[in-house]
This record gives C-alpha cells, sequence and structure tokens, in this order.
C-alpha cells in the first residue's frame, strides 16, 4: 500500500479503534463471553492445556521486528487464543496447588475490567480523584486488621497528606524493599552535621553514624526478595544473615540474639530484624513477639514479612497464630496471595505513619508539598487503581467471608497431610502450620527404614530420593493434568540433610479431597515409571546393607 | 446470623462467588456492557463527573474496619459507581490533555480482562509458560526498535535462559532505577579481592574501587525517580547531579563536561549519565548522541530515559529525533504512555543482553539457575502479564499505525503552539519537540510589555503571572470541563525567573483543534474572573512605570 493511501485509510480505522467497541459477535467478544461465563472451563481441565516443549512454543514469539502492518483483532485473536491462551498455566484450577496462585472470584473480572478502562493513575490526585481516598481507606482497613487501633487514630490519619499508613505496590517484593529503605533512610537520619542518607548517600551516612556495616537478620526461610533488596538499597547479600530454623522451620532466637551481638561486636549495626509470617516454602509462622523483643534489645527495625500469611489475620480462630505482629514497625501482605485479588496487588503498612516522612519526594508537576498525591511516598511512580479490587473483596466476602475461606484452607492442608501420612509411600516433611505443606514420595521399604536411619544411610539415600522427587514434580508438570512446586529443605529429622520435597499451597476453595487423592496416585504411577532411578536407589540401599530383597517395591 | 448459620450459608455462597459469573442483567453486569459499548460516554463529558471537594469524597472511604458481613454484589457494584467512578478522572476524555494517559484503544479492554482471569505470574514459568517467551519476545522487538541487531541477534539471545533484552516492570521509575542498579553493579563488579557489591555492599564497593563518592549525571530537567533511585541504591540524592539545560531545554553538554571533570577531580567517579528522550515537564530530547560521547570519556554507564519519548522511535519521520540512542546501555520505555496501553506497563531495554548478570538472583523454590524464569532479572518479583497488551497493541496497530498517531500528535502541539501564539493574551513558553509543549495566560498589555521587560522587572512581574496561572489551572481542574497541568519552569527568555506554565500532552488521536480553542477561551474566562490577582499585578505594573492605563485589559 503507498504511503498515502496507507494513511488515508489508516487514519479513519485507527480512529475506530478508539471509539468503537468489538462487536459482541466479533472473536475477542466471543472470548470474552466465554471467559465471562466459565473461566475454569476456559482452559479446560488440565494446567497446561496441552503437553507442548517450551521450545516449540519460543518458536510462535520469535520475531524480532515489530510488524509493520497492522491486523484485524479478530485475527490477532484467534493467534493468541491458540498460541498463548492455549499454552497459558491454569493457575485457577483446582489442581494447580504447587503456588500461591488461586480461583479468583468470578465479581472480581468486570471490576478488573473496569479499572483498566478507567486507567487511573495513583501516583497524583489529579489522575485518580476518589481513587486516592479509596486505596488510603484500603491501607486504612488493613493498617486497622494488622495494629488495631481505635477509630480516632484512622480518622486523624487515614487521609493525612503528610502522612501515609502504608504503601500499594506491585508486589511483596517492592513492599519488602520499601520497609527497608525506611528503615534504612530512619536509622541514617539527618542530624545537625549530616543531611541524611537519602541526601548524602549510603557510605556517608555509615561513615557519619560510625557503622562499619549494617545488617539485616531474617530466618533461613526467608523470602528471597530480602537478598534482592538488601542489593539495591547497597546492603550487601553478605549483610542480610540466614539465621538457623528450628524444627518447625521458625527462627531459632537463641541464634539470631548471638547473630546480633557478634554484628554489634564486630562494629556493624542491626539494621531490621525480619519475621516471616507464613514462609513461602513451608508456611510457618517465626515466634514474632520474641523477634520484637529482640528487636527492641538491639535498637533494630521490626518488618514482618506477612505476604504470603498476613491474610491468616482476617480469621479470629487462627490470627492468633502471628501474635506480636502488632508490635512491628511495618508488615508486608499481597492482597494477591491469600486474598484472593488478582496479580498486582501488594502493599506495605507502617505501624507510625509518619515513617514514611523518611522517603517523601516530590517534583514540580506532581506530588507538590502538601498535596494528598500517593506517589510521594511510593518506591513505584504511575500505577494502576488495584487498590479498588482489594476494597470491593474485602466488601463482598467481609471478614467473616475471609474467615471461612481462611480456615478451610487450614483445615484443607490439614487433612491432605494426614492423608499423606496413612500412605506407605509417602510421607509428610514439614507439616502445615498455614494451608501449605511438604512431602515426598519414599518407596514403601524406604519409608520402613528411612524414620531409623543413622545420618551416614541418610545422606547416602536422600540423593537419590531428591532425584525421585524432582522427576515426578516435572513429569507431573509437564503432563499437566495437576501441579505441585518442589523445593530444597534442610529437614531437621533427616539431619538437615537437602532436601528435594514437594511444596503444596491449599488455597484454591474448590480444592477437594479427592482431586488430593488423585494427586498421590499421579505421583506414584510416575514414580513406578522411573525405572533407572528407582534402580540406582535400590543398588544403594543394597550397598547399605539395607536390602536383601530382590526388588524395591 | 449466628456462626454456625453464618458459616453454612456462606460455604454456599462462597463457592458460588469462585464458579458462578455475575449473570449479564446483575447490576455488575449491566455496568460492564455499558463500559464495553461506551468507554467515553461512561464518565460523561467531565473530566471529574461532578464538581465535589476531596474531603466529601473522603467521607465515603473513612471507615477504618473491614466490614464483619458479606454483602451483595450488585449493592457494592452500586456503591462503587456512585462513589468511586462517579469521581474519577476521565484520563481518556480527549479534553484531558494535562497528563500522558490518554484515550485506549477499545480492544485492549476485553484483553486485559482476559489478562486478569488468566492471572498469570510472569516470575517463573511454572505459573506463566507461553507468557515467558510472548514478554521476551515484546522485549525483543523493542530492543529492535532501539537497537536495530539482525535477526541473528535476536535468535542467539531472545530466549537464552542467562540472558535478558529488558525487564519488563510496572513503570518507568521501576525501570530507571533497574537501568542504575545494573549500572552499580557493573561498575563495582566482583574480582580477585572483592566479591562485588551485590555481596559486600556499596561502601565496602567503593573502598575496594577507591572512589570517595558516585554521581549519576543528568539535566535538571530530568524525571524525579533518578532522584528516588540514588536514594534507594544508596548513591544520595546529592550526588544526582543536575546539570543546566539550554534553551529548548536539552542538557548543556559543556556544562556537564565541566561537571564530570570536577567529579573525578574531586575523588569521584562518574556512575552514569542519563539522556532524557522527552522530558516530562516539556518533551524535549537531550543530543544523544553527544552524550554517548562524554559517557565514553569518562567511563560512565549511558542510561537513556525514553519514557516519554522513546515510542516515537515508531515514526520513520521522526525516529531521527533520537539519534545516538542506539549507543545507550540502557533504554526505559513506558507502553503506558505513546504507546496506549494500560497503566502498569514499564520497561527497561539492556544493549549487552549479559548485563543483567549484575543483578542475577536465584531461590529453590523458583527461579532456579538455568530456568528461563523471567524473575531472575528483575527487580520486582511476582508480576501481571502486561506484556501481552503490549504485544496485541504492536500487532493490532503495527508500527505504521503507530506511526500515524505518533506524527499526528506532533502535528497537533504544533498547531496548538500556532493557536496560542495567535492569541493577545496567552504565549507560548517552550515550543513542542514531540507533543507536549507549555504555555501561560498574559493579559494582553503585560504580553506587549514583557518580551522587552528588563531582568529586574521581570522579577517582579512573574510571581503575579505565576499566581494567575496557579489560579486558572486549579480552577479549571475543580470545574471539570477540560483539564491541563502545570509545572514550574527557569525559562532562558525570562532570565531564568521561575515561571509557572500550562502544560499539555496531545497524544490523544481524538482531541480536535476546537477542543482546544475551547481550552483557551475557557481559561480566559477564569483569568477574567480572578480580580484581586490581576489587581495586584496591575499594582506591581503601575509601580514598575509601565502601565499608565487604568485598567488592564
Amino acid at each position: 500500500m503507498s504511503d498515502n493511501k496507507f494513511a488515508e485509510v489508516s487514519q479513519e480505522a485507527l480512529l475506530k479503534i478508539f471509539t468503537i467497541p468489538e462487536a459482541p459477535d466479533s472473536t475477542l467478544g466471543r472470548i470474552e463471553k466465554h471467559l465471562s461465563e466459565n473461566l475454569m472451563g476456559f482452559l479446560g481441565e488440565r494446567i497446561v492445556a496441552r503437553e507442548k516443549p517450551l521450545h516449540e512454543i519460543e518458536q510462535k514469539f520469535n520475531a524480532s521486528q515489530i510488524p509493520e502492518e497492522p491486523r484485524y483483532v479478530s485475527d490477532h485473536t484467534e493467534f493468541l487464543l491458540n498460541n498463548l491462551v492455549a499454552h497459558s498455566v491454569n493457575t485457577a484450577s483446582p489442581r494447580f496447588i504447587g503456588h500461591m496462585t488461586s480461583a479468583l472470584p468470578y465479581f472480581l473480572l468486570p471490576l478488573a475490567k473496569l479499572m483498566v478502562g478507567l486507567n487511573q493513575n495513583l501516583v497524583k490526585i489529579e489522575t485518580s480523584k476518589a481513587f486516592t481516598p479509596l486505596e488510603r481507606n484500603v491501607l486504612g482497613m488493613l493498617h486497622h486488621l494488622v495494629y488495631q487501633q481505635d477509630d480516632s487514630f484512622y480518622q486523624h490519619w487515614m487521609h493525612s497528606a503528610q502522612h501515609s499508613l502504608g504503601a500499594m505496590c506491585s508486589g511483596g517484593t517492592v513492599a519488602n524493599m520499601t520497609a527497608l529503605w525506611v528503615a534504612r533512610n530512619l536509622l541514617l537520619k539527618p542530624d545537625e552535621q549530616f543531611a541524611g542518607i537519602a541526601a548524602e548517600g549510603l557510605a556517608a551516612g555509615l561513615a557519619h553514624y560510625g557503622y562499619r556495616r549494617l545488617t539485616v537478620m531474617v530466618s533461613e526461610r526467608g523470602h528471597y526478595s530480602l537478598g534482592k533488596a538488601a542489593d539495591v538499597l547497597g546492603i550487601g547479600r553478605r549483610n542480610l544473615i540466614a539465621i538457623p530454623a528450628d524444627e518447625h522451620n521458625r527462627i531459632r532466637v537463641d541464634e539470631l540474639r548471638k547473630a546480633c551481638a557478634e554484628v554489634v561486636a564486630d562494629g556493624g549495626h542491626v539494621l531490621a530484624i525480619v519475621g516471616v509470617a507464613g514462609t513461602t516454602e513451608t508456611g510457618h509462622i517465626d515466634p514474632l513477639n520474641e523477634l520484637a523483643d529482640v528487636a527492641e534489645e538491639v535498637g533494630a527495625f521490626f518488618h514482618v514479612d506477612a505476604a504470603w500469611g498476613g491474610a491468616t489475620l482476617l480469621s479470629k480462630n487462627h490470627r492468633h497464630l502471628l501474635a506480636g505482629i502488632e508490635r512491628a514497625d511495618s508488615v508486608t501482605i499481597d492482597a494477591h496471595k491469600q486474598m484472593y485479588v488478582p496479580m498486582g496487588a501488594g502493599m506495605v503498612l507502617f505501624k507510625d505513619p509518619s515513617m514514611v516522612r523518611a522517603i517523601e519526594h516530590h517534583a514540580e508537576y506532581i506530588i507538590r508539598h502538601g498535596s494528598k498525591d500517593l506517589g510521594a511516598h511510593t518506591l513505584e511512580g504511575s500505577r494502576p487503581g488495584m487498590a479498588m479490587l482489594i476494597y470491593s473483596a474485602l466488601h463482598v466476602m467481609g471478614r467473616r467471608g475471609f474467615e471461612l475461606l481462611i480456615d478451610q484452607s487450614i483445615a484443607r492442608a490439614q487433612m491432605f497431610a494426614s492423608l499423606i501420612a496413612e500412605q506407605d509411600d509417602f510421607e509428610v516433611i514439614t507439616e502445615p502450620e498455614l494451608c501449605i505443606l511438604t512431602y515426598r514420595f519414599v518407596p514403601t521399604r524406604v519409608k520402613q527404614l528411612i524414620q531409623d536411619a543413622t545420618p551416614e544411610q541418610v545422606r547416602r539415600i536422600t540423593p537419590h530420593l531428591n532425584a525421585l522427587t524432582r522427576f515426578i514434580q516435572k513429569r507431573q508438570r509437564e503432563t499437566g493434568r495437576s501441579f505441585v512446586s518442589r523445593t530444597k529443605l534442610t529437614p531437621s529429622q533427616y539431619y538437615r540433610e537437602p532436601t528435594v520435597v514437594f511444596r503444596v499451597v491449599l488455597a484454591n476453595p474448590l480444592t477437594t479431597k479427592e482431586m488430593l487423592v488423585e494427586v498421590l496416585q499421579e505421583q506414584r504411577e510416575i514414580a513406578a515409571q522411573a525405572m533407572s532411578l528407582r534402580g540406582a536407589l535400590h543398588t544403594e540401599l543394597r550397598e547399605l546393607g539395607l536390602l536383601r530383597d530382590a526388588a524395591l517395591r
């Protein structure tokens, strides 16, 4: 097409795409209708709709140049359907129990479309208006959930321009980073001789206050985002000190005290102690009250990473598990985890609404001094109005609705743990405290043996079991009927030998006992096919003198 | 309701919200239909649907406690409609020309709903599968747009596990921060005696390499996110050195060279030089080739913040304005700005796909070594599949479609600049290079006077004009028929006197000349009402001996 002709034809077509919606009977209209009517059925029964290796999918996404010519929406939608949607992961499936994504309440879908269509930018009032008070309201409600201040506290601070009860962000990683940023800037604050770390930088701050280094202390089960935050903030990953966990994956407070003393003795300063309320891998909760005590003793900032477990506070029956969280200076909660909101709804809450002054920033054209623009206290700049979806979830489900979901998830995890324990050929590695547990497949004979095995025997058997667990997890994922994830732990019952385990997160309200039985059955069947791995385990057991039978059942 | 009864009733209701979509004739169904059919009409003609002060809106968002009981979706939706949507900002309106949000192409709305419903998490393949190759493809296409490597380059790197052509993120702020994070970690890299800054921290890195401080150099028109990045990364805001801009708001390269020399003479090191390709306030582009030269001379990382202007590369007619961008080590582009994608679609591109190794991180349960998980090279963790919307926009509109949009936006800005210049009582302060320009209202008599005024006269008149501009901008925003933003510049034609200006961004394809005429007329009418401000200006002019008439027209 000649350039003039193109411009002429396209001018009209372009204005059309900004003014005329897709017809209901267009391809996109039909897909949307199908999706709206049956989200679960949309991706079919399988986790990954078709078994297809990644490199084949990559071939469809291999063009390095932006296409020159426009394309019909319907053609493009067909392409997406066949090449993207068909090979997406059905994270809402009740058989997808490997990660923290779960089914979404239906009403959030049209609301999400509304949110995207409104296209508000929460960085400033001028592009959000009512969305700003709404976001401050959501932060207030979540702050109350954690800190339970009285109503006058919230009337005073919730909508105050110079203060924030927290900061919304895309996810727990940015939330944790924001918390440690605040902690760092509060510690190395301005004084008469020093303009503060925000202005002068970290090296100047350390020199001024006479600290050789700053450290952040967290259990060895802490989330990897803390290491990333330590890197970004200039603290350094080696100064994120991993404290050993006990047999229940909770931080050992005696070890923490010891490590803090060493840091101080060495000329360093403990910037922050991070409690984990729901470890990513095992769902366990640190003893938060004890951590608060230690933080007070050593003068450290106390942050709680409750990205996963924070929603437990919505259940009166289980909120006691997080006792002490109200003593934290800051708390991370991800609404896109156990609050059933779509991806992108993280937040950090601050006990003291003036803490955010440590990271306050302004510009001439937005977030001016005295404005209520939320952007003055966030790590991110332009941000969508995700707070609306949290607000809606809280109102439509109510605290009691969430309580039911949380209680059921925990009950489901306990039920699955019992189910696993009853099997001859599976064992629970970490019991659930919330709705996460880990387990593995162990051939019947090995299950009998391993509980009394010596450290040396465990050391020699474990790598074979690890290979088997890896094999099963990968094969199950590829087959795509169900999905569990895997991780590597150092269980105390096995002399802290690095042990690969299946990890399941049982937050999807649609996951039934029958489905969990099927997950185990499928894993058992895959294990039966792993002839060479089982053979190697067999040989090892014979060499250890643990096996005299010919075959390993 | 008793607890047992509640549990019983709610159990069923809860499962329902996860399995049964809203009926098309429900309140939410009707709202969605209305929105789908007429996004523009949805918010009505006004920018802010009703004139209502913020504190009144805040009263609707004042509850500090999460509601106990669940609520009907329809009731909640009515509440949202009346209290949130009605007081949102119609950022898609062709009369909303104050910020970078514009109309959205319609087809992106159902696609966004699809994206939210799929709820993929791009941090790892296990929760995204085909979305991961798709995102890598989008990064590849944008990388090609900037760097124009040949096809074999992209075949080699686009889907390589240990490499990334860039990183998607929520927005330009995180993109700029990621770029400087990479730059910082590359400079203070590991060697035989040093484990690298990522491990050891910034102070140790500076000490090891013998730098007294690191600085980042950017024009005084640089985005405020760079200051935030300097704070977060531990560099310090004072070490973000603002270089004066010339009369066209472009960095003065002679001043930059001088400032770099001073940093080095003082024992510091220039970490990065940041070129701005489309300043936020005036839309001007730094001389990128010259900046690349300086960066080479001083051994600095060269980053280009093209969050706003990067999309200009899609136009063959205007891409020359960004000549030299291909020499940048990294480039920030926001697809939610001039690429017409909804909020939350930022990215940074890296010239060398192995640069991201400087920020690589892993965990046991995801982003394992050798996996293709995108999370290994991003500042954020869990992230939604926004790349899909960019991919779709690129394919449906095509490069030539974008070219038309970009070309028209620039033409529209030039047209508006001429229109303003023709008025007796308005003046252009910064001419458009892309589709941003600034201007202000000046009473006719003042417009005649001020161009020949002495520095002292300008110094005394400007505050009065500033107050008038502020008044008009606020009043216009509150009235809600149209919206321009405002900022403060230091125009060289007015002896760098701090000058408040209207700022307009003319990217909305639906904005017509008639609308722009109306914007000026409305501003003129508001100015006529500002009696006391005009009175004060009048008095000032008389005192300066510049006015002998009785009244100021």
